[in-house]
């Protein structure tokens, strides 16, 4: 462990891998182990959803808790064999069910966006019918990507991200979550609720991708559940932080258009406790996630760190 | 192996396996593995996508297989722990993978249909917004079944369930074909072209079937290649009957919409062969099937051979 950590060099690391490897594996090319002959519009579309836009923060936070574990060397003195093809993988993974659930999302018969990322949503761009199979796609893509041959990732390791990433996609995860969300609008929720709405439509896939970079090394019980409670709450600060930024930032700086959850009356952090209140909140999840990593005792937790403050102080 | 083989009495056993295993693991039953809290909402409408419905074509696929190679005793002697556990986990995913396509294709944005097997469809039922909801979260469930426990399916097999089913659903595979089915309404396409869209559109998850009733078992590469085989020629023989009942069969009968291709000006077997030639190319492929079973020297493919007849003499 060096003394300096420059969180900034360290994500445009990562974030380089990521962009490199979504361009190769989100693709016809058959060089790849997943280069098949998909139909061209339709890998357009998957292509466009997931390419060239997006913080990448879950793949960032694989590959921090990754680091983290890996960081503890009373457990294993030398790399294993696949454990980076396995974290870059399970990063591509998350990312790709994260892209599907945005090109869903917006859709019109959900919300009914035209704007994401700065471009026209995938629908606007490609009909509804082609966005639809474009999600249905990079959902099973995403599983095609945790599977590969067993030299290349252990059989062992592939099951408990495939199990990690399925309960966090599925109906007690985001796909729950947002079913909550949608039966909400117009309701009052108590914030006990609305904690629980987000937690599956934002935090769990979050909190998956933290227990993915885990599943990547090999970890204790303690450290499991340490990371757990810094993933559940960076995912709820992660939500907060967005209804914040939904009434104090303007459509261009999102990237989406603002406003939204009070144009729609849906309920959130803000409406429910006031600005200030909301924004002390999130400092406390922040203050959680920091005593959670101290707690594991892992020897190297600073991409974890900054990420966290990354997640409370972001602008976007 | 005895002398006498009843399908239909197979079938039921089967049957009634499946039925009881999807009312299980599609609910919020906290008594299996899967059961979580899950929003009623939601998975009222997953349940009623899944339950009470269908023949059930896939799974009985994938039990017949994996009966016709664990009939192989010189591979393994003893029925190995966790096999029987495979097959019904692996069924009930392929049959969840099928379901949500379904409730996708029904939608207003694809073929806006409002009759399926016999009930109205599930955005007629629940709205839009949940039937594509609904239809994620039962993807997401098809892989968290397939990945239980190291100690209830062999975590190598696990994978191989995985990559199979997520190969056979995305974009080279069912996803992709119905993209392809999309872009080609009002196209007059060759039989080549018609031939490689029904293999991804409905053909690759026949085959999965078949091939991941394989993976539940022991079998040798001949075995492999010949069930490959059978698999595919099953997969267009059941696209070809279908295009035949789409022009002979009435709504009552289907279960569904019926004369539905040729309103839509949808390509066909039978719009580009004719009835007849349609039949006996139905025929041709039952007769690839068999040829297939019995060039792999399984010494009991009974199972799969009824399902062939089923599927090429059915009349819904």
């Amino acid at each position: 462990m060096s003394d300096h950590f420059d969180l900034n060099h360290w994500c445009n690391h990562y974030l380089a891998r990521v962009e490199q490897a979504l361009d190769n594996w989100v693709s016809v090319d058959a060089s790849t182990d997943l280069g098949h002959a998909a139909p061209a519009e339709l890998m357009g579309a998957m292509r466009y959803a997931v390419l060239d836009g997006g913080k990448r923060l879950r793949p960032l936070l694989v590959f921090a808790a990754f680091e983290a574990v890996s960081s503890d060397l009373t457990l294993a003195s030398v790399p294993v064999q696949g454990e980076a093809e396995a974290a870059l993988r399970a990063a591509c993974a998350v990312e790709l069910i994260h892209a599907y659930s945005l090109v869903h999302d917006d859709m019109p018969c959900m919300d009914n966006d035209v704007l994401r990322r700065g471009k026209p949503t995938v629908h606007v761009q490609f009909g509804s019918a082609s966005a639809l199979l474009a999600g249905d796609a990079l959902q099973a893509l995403a599983f095609e990507l945790l599977t590969p041959d067993a030299s290349v990732v252990p059989v062992g390791r592939q099951a408990r991200l495939c199990r990690l990433l399925a309960r966090a996609a599925g109906c007690a995860g985001m796909a729950g979550g947002q079913a909550i969300d949608l039966a909400s609008v117009g309701r009052v929720l108590t914030e006990d609720q609305l904690r629980e709405m987000h937690q599956l439509k934002t935090g769990a896939l979050l909190q998956a991708s933290v227990m993915m970079g885990v599943a990547c090394a090999d970890a204790t019980a303690q450290v499991v559940q340490d990371l757990q409670a810094y993933g559940a709450a960076m995912g709820l600060a992660f939500q907060v932080v967005d209804d914040i930024l939904d009434v104090t930032a303007d459509s261009a700086t999102l990237g989406k258009t603002a406003g939204k959850d009070q144009a729609q009356d849906k309920p959130t952090y803000v409406s429910l406790m006031g600005l200030e209140p909301a924004r002390l909140y999130a400092q406390t999840l922040y203050d959680q996630a920091m005593a959670a990593l101290a707690s594991s005792g892992l020897p190297d937790t600073r991409a974890l760190q900054g990420l966290a403050s990354l997640i409370v102080q972001r602008s976007n």
